[in-house]
């Protein structure tokens, strides 16, 4: 039985439940919420993006780290990849329907962040 | 300067944004998404729970990063750590209003992933 075809079997016995640790849906959260997941999302979410937009957009992000959440979030079926047969190549990443709908309750949770953050930081004991 | 004044006079002067990468903000969100931190926030949006209780309901969790994932939570502001002078000492953890509000758009993410998971696991390339 490959991975893929384990965790088809888990999901069709049982009741999906994050707080389960073998539950499949951990490691879908963990890469949507992976320190750059979630902000590859958001940019996307914008649009279309070359590497290198997505590079300068997320503030602090390496090539490296950048390259492996996109690789993650494609495999997932979060992000599309489309590379183009030009001179010099040209690739770009776009979000897929599936990822348009986890990148909207992400931004759900990136907005509150940001609105309320005069609020967390007068509460916070830092 | 302490770090809060520092982080206060940036939320003053900018409008918060988790893609800068020295936006308060990102670390907001890094500690609500922290392996842990979501599943934490999950559980207490049901209700007070004591450590233990914690421990029990999320499957993997060890001691050591329940205790550092509370921890971290509490200085955000989000949980309260009630201690009651008993014996034996008796000490338990709820959701702050501000806690709430964060749990609510986490609980919208997760609960989003776990009805989606057929097909996320159906698209995905693993």
């Amino acid at each position: 039985m490959t991975p893929s075809e384990h965790a088809q079997m888990i999901v069709d016995r049982l009741k999906p439940d994050v707080l389960a640790a073998e539950c499949p849906s951990r490691l879908v959260l963990q890469h949507l919420t992976s320190r750059w997941g979630t902000l590859v999302m958001l940019v996307l979410m914008l649009g279309t993006h070359r590497f290198s937009e997505l590079k300068r957009r997320i503030g602090g992000v390496s090539e490296r780290m950048l390259a492996q959440t996109l690789q993650q979030l494609e495999a997932d079926g979060f992000v599309r990849r489309r590379s183009y047969d030009v001179v010099p190549p040209h690739v770009d990443y776009s979000l897929t329907p599936l990822g348009q709908e986890a990148a909207e309750r992400l931004a759900a949770l990136t907005g509150w962040i940001e609105q309320s953050l005069p609020r967390i930081i007068g509460q916070s004991a830092a």
